[in-house]
């Protein structure tokens, strides 16, 4: 999970705001749009090829219309569907620009929420992220994301059900449900996460080793990315819960409370494992002076054990002509004996002091 | 005591919302109901062999009804429950999903309260963490709970005794009971964790050993788990202090005030506790460098003082042929002298630096 | 100073919220009730031998009542007293229980203070933390202190003294007399701790132990004691001041703004010996790392100028047949000669990186 | 990047406020003044020789007045347009202090801004910061500079196109505009800093080095002057908005609730950078840490398993008469051996422990 | 720069509120009162003998007064002072006690601001700290300090000039600008610091010494001292600004914003030294660290070159009859060359590593 960098880059800088640029890297080979025009009665789904298909679908009575677009390179196409429903120059220009924070806004014909979606790549061990904006007026909904593949496949089944909750509320409700399965997401993100740090943590008791702070850092790092990306969500929700637009109804209200709770839940899982991982880093460096303990433990026992004993045969390795212990029959045991008992103690005194 | 997971899990991801699914760990093997109807003249106590049983106990005037559910496995029931007093399904959910983050919702026809109770459990020395879940309207209350076992014995014990204020008022003072039974526990599960944490100290003071850090962050990480199942328990008792809704009497105000300020204790003790955990980390990491130059001092010592020695012992054990000390008589008593005279100066030298 | 330790204890858990229990460390032998009935023209001393006396005493027309309880451990005279004055007996369970924090509650015919008092016993260098419970009404004014021994001696000395502000006011003056009694001697506690940290400071400097790790982290937890009291004691001085009870004149309320000022300064100077505690922290593992660093020096210095010696030694004392050296005339001076200065320059060295 | 001194200086401490004297670093040779004078229907680009030729384009009906001013050194001449254009003396001797934080202050007839505007030195690898005033009133606006060179190219172009949206608009947008360039040019810094950053880290793991920390606190130290730059800009922003001046139409808001969300975008950088910064110092000490017991380990190895065989060595050094393995045929190789397999035993064993 | 100390001392604890006792350090050797009565026509400057030459000064119409009184010792005269004035007992107390916090208090009749005046004494290196007093009414201004010598000389030379801002306008812009010249020299000992802390940044890279260490731990304290005097000071201006007192008018306020201005450029300032000793001790600490690992390479270096040559040597020196090699006609040669080997081979194992 690489930290998105913020979103203005040298290719818009000086441009008037307002123009069109797609600020990111270029994920989607090409712009697949797909609609669903629904009420509770009947749903056309349908892949547009054009993208001036949505002029019919649009503005039908009593009938909802969700487009999604996938993939943000081929600006003109983007640039046409904003104009069809009436989307400001502005708006289209945080759609485009993909290093934008989790916000909402108000431009009283339609709400705009930008959110970033992740998701967890089971096969390559990574986490995908991508940025979701999300345009609804009173009867139509627009979705952008970066590329194909998404968390909303759910909610087109359920679409697909005419009993429904969905088919039966309005775009507002829909709405809701993209957010709440993008926060639903986030957990399945911290599930993997909680795996990977109790991994982490067995590790770091068993060997710890300059890969392990690394990881530890690295996952610090995923924490502050993901922090970044609830934080504002947080706001955005409130922001729709306390908006005074009609174009959310109170029975989608309750709704939002729930979602609300459940991005709390996220940071308050988000705020433990800082701690969590603030405190292995301290249990890695203590392990480090630990170790360095043990090893100055080892050199300074053979050290303070083997230098008294070579003085001692260093002294009756003396070239002098007098030295009567030299001719004594039991000099040499009786010397070896008494470094025996010098080594044995020193052994024993630093077992007492508990280094061995 | 393992910190709570976060409450959706891949279970129920992609799930409409309001889809009753048991979220969390089986704890309970069957699920237990017990009820009870009272008045300040009579106490009807009741284990319901079904939930059907309910419909009859259920609007008698005059008179208030508790329902306690121990054991959240059986859905079933636990939805037929709801529908008899009306519980939306979103509150249903969270009382499934023992995840939650300690909430109030005012569901204008009732009031939903969900907590986290601990029990400590003396004899395996663990911590036991239960979610409990609170739902109270004009006469009635149902309470939700992971397992048998439980702090609400006094409750039960004061609603036996027709004199007491249980009796005399509404369900909004049993209410409050069980709140402050929960919150009354908190502060058992304090002391326990005061004492391990002196224990801790003495430790921490005697001989640290990689196991008193280990320790040290654990009750850490435990502080962490406790702060937030407390914190958002002020914000729910706030929340039910300043509801307009009119299950609460004003009577029951000043008792809601009451724990609120244990509330607060409570926290404050765990920001002490978090505090003198942290001070503890800092203690042992300069144990750790203490031991370290008390095993360098021991080093140093012996080497600085024999290794000059054994130099000295070198050089009479050269075999030049012109080294006319090797001849004198005296020589080797001389020499040992000599080296006995420098090993004691080095010694006074060490003992007067205060490294001996 | 001994953090306190949270107010609810087995003892009471469970217990109907109201129940009198005394709650804390038993610090008096018996229970010692004075009273002080006065008003600008008399004031008449008294001390009770019953709680009953408390009647004949209480609203006489134009006097103002003080009553001071020394020890809280006769239950019964508290409640007595406690139902003369129409107290809550959620109040008096407060009152009892000595693991308050301090807290203001305005009970509409009485305002109910609970403030920690701290003496210093200069003679056993201890600091003693009693709860006082200040209660009072439109003309009495009721106190409660865990032993005998306080800072209210130069109160009882201006009651004295009939031109004093006190005797011409209400009971609200007396009871902001009180407080700023209370706060008065944080101020000498403050100095106290003042000189023991600069000694410390001292200490830290000439010779750092283990022992003032220990003493600074005992200060740490004693400046957290502290604040702990004040802090909400501050709370509690800024409800005094924006209650709406007419308990309160507004002559008092500018005396409260000092106090509070007061407050503001204790909680000040808390923050900043804090600070300085925390910097000493740094400064002692430093001095760890530094003494360090002088021991290595030390190990290396004479290891480095011997072992190489030790090592030319040792080639001489080989006993190869042919090694013309050892028969030259001058070999032996001529080796001394060279390990001498090899020794010398690597002592110069040394010097020159500034090891000596 | 230097932290930008406080602004006041000796020079100026003591003057009557409103006295002007130019306080920071001489950056340009002399004064220019350019003026544009639009509508949407023509534009005339100058440059004024005197500031007198400010009082024949001023105030032309129907026509707005930019008049950017590079170099603060002439004083006369800032004080004579200030003078034509009726600006408060306050406001010029902030103009003219380099030291500001960025503001905004709202004078009925005009309002003042100031902001720093940070270049990238491609060439020098170096961050240029200069303090920018706007000053707009109805129909003018003034821009003062330290230096030629700026943000504002792109501007001037766009001010030549006769369709652009700035030449139908009032200075509103046009100072929204330069506020704009100002904050894009952060992104561009903030881009450097993260590739500067990403170096840093691919350095931190291939060789620390002391300087790697210099470095890293370098950054850390920009960090804090950018933010102090940015913060600051977020509230005059927020003033801009929120200000009930007729000064600011209602069109231009929404352009000032978008840069306002870059703002934060880069405020939300600052903060990801500084987590960054602060853990690679982590990482730096530990890998201090890990290199030093890398050292420790060889120095162990050495001397632990050559220090036991120089004292085998030394006690066959020794010269007792009576050693009777020194008269034995296989005597020599016996040790030799023994040596051999206590030397490989002892490797091994440090193999085991992964020493090695 | 020594913190000052909390305001109240064992001297007047106990006392009555509002009894007038001088606390803190006497540094004036007498009370010395000089008056200023001013309008724009004229203006008389005297010393006054006795306090009640103020008498006579006070009230006369259209005329303003400004009593500035050197020294606090002489509680009598202060006392009379407040008399004349119908200054309050509790100003006076804090006017008299020099331990206070900046505060500005609203007396309806008059205002009150105390605030610290921070004076270099650049002979002596030293910050003095006095406390000023500063009381307005309608047409009067007093202001207390600690000793003669202060910040104010400026001011009184702007009074002599008839045509200054401050003839023409009444005591609230006397106030303000006695409170900017306070301000103002702030940021001369800002500047001072700066350079302060610039040479010791130089002194740690050079060579970090434990004095290193105590002077920035010095600079962090004085930092907290000055940060002390300021945020309060911040409130204080902030108090004046938005006080609806008729004693200062509208005029007055953008001054007063713009000294706000002033000290939020210091609090800024105070900030960033913060941080930047901060991270001096992070570096102090890895220099240590650092120098270690020197240490450690040094040591280990010749250990690791001289410890097995010592071992080879030591064979060598072995007594054993038969030994083949000690026979050799080049054996001698042979083990000096395959030892020299050894001992360049091991060194350019260390240059390889980098320890060399």
């Amino acid at each position: 999970m690489k930290p998105s960098t913020p979103g203005r880059k040298q290719s818009n800088v000086g441009l008037a705001p307002g123009t069109l640029v797609h600020v990111g890297e270029k994920k989607a080979e090409k712009t697949v749009i797909k609609a669903w025009l629904y009420n509770s009665e009947k749903l056309i789904e349908k892949e547009l090829q054009t993208v001036d298909e949505c002029q019919e679908l649009k503005g039908q009575p009593g009938m909802n219309l969700w487009i999604n677009v996938d993939g943000l390179d081929q600006i003109g196409i983007i640039e046409k569907l904003g104009g069809y429903f009436g989307v400001h120059p502005l708006t289209l220009e945080d759609v485009l620009n993909t290093g934008q924070r989790p916000k909402m806004e108000d431009y009283d014909s339609y709400i705009y929420a930008v959110l970033k979606m992740m998701l967890l790549d089971e096969e390559r061990e990574e986490i995908l992220i991508d940025q979701v904006s999300i345009i609804f007026g009173t009867n139509y909904i627009l979705s952008f994301q970066e590329r194909e593949g998404d968390a909303f496949n759910p909610i087109r089944d359920r679409l697909k059900n005419s009993a429904s909750r969905l088919r039966k509320n309005g775009v507002d409700l829909l709405a809701y449900s993209l957010i709440d399965a993008v926060v639903d997401n986030y957990f399945l993100i911290l599930e993997h996460f909680g795996e990977e740090i109790e991994d982490l943590e067995e590790q770091l008791i068993v060997d710890p080793m300059p890969e392990t702070l690394k990881a530890i850092q690295k996952y610090k790092r995923d924490m502050i990315t993901l922090r970044r990306s609830v934080w504002p969500l947080r706001e955005l929700i409130n922001s729709l819960q306390r908006t005074e637009s009609q174009l959310i109804k109170e029975s989608t209200q309750i709704y939002l409370r729930d979602v609300y709770d459940h991005t709390i839940q996220v940071i308050d899982s988000i705020e433990a494992f800082r701690d969590i991982l603030s405190s292995m880093v301290d249990v890695y460096l203590s392990s480090l002076s630990h170790r360095m303990n043990d090893i100055m433990k080892v050199l300074t026992i053979i050290a303070t054990i083997f230098i008294p004993l070579t003085f001692i045969a260093g002294v009756y390795g003396m070239n002098f002509e007098y030295m009567p212990e030299l001719k004594w029959r039991w000099g040499y045991p009786a010397v070896m004996f008494a470094m025996t008992i010098l080594g044995i103690s020193m052994f024993l005194y630093f077992k007492k002091r508990r280094w061995v």
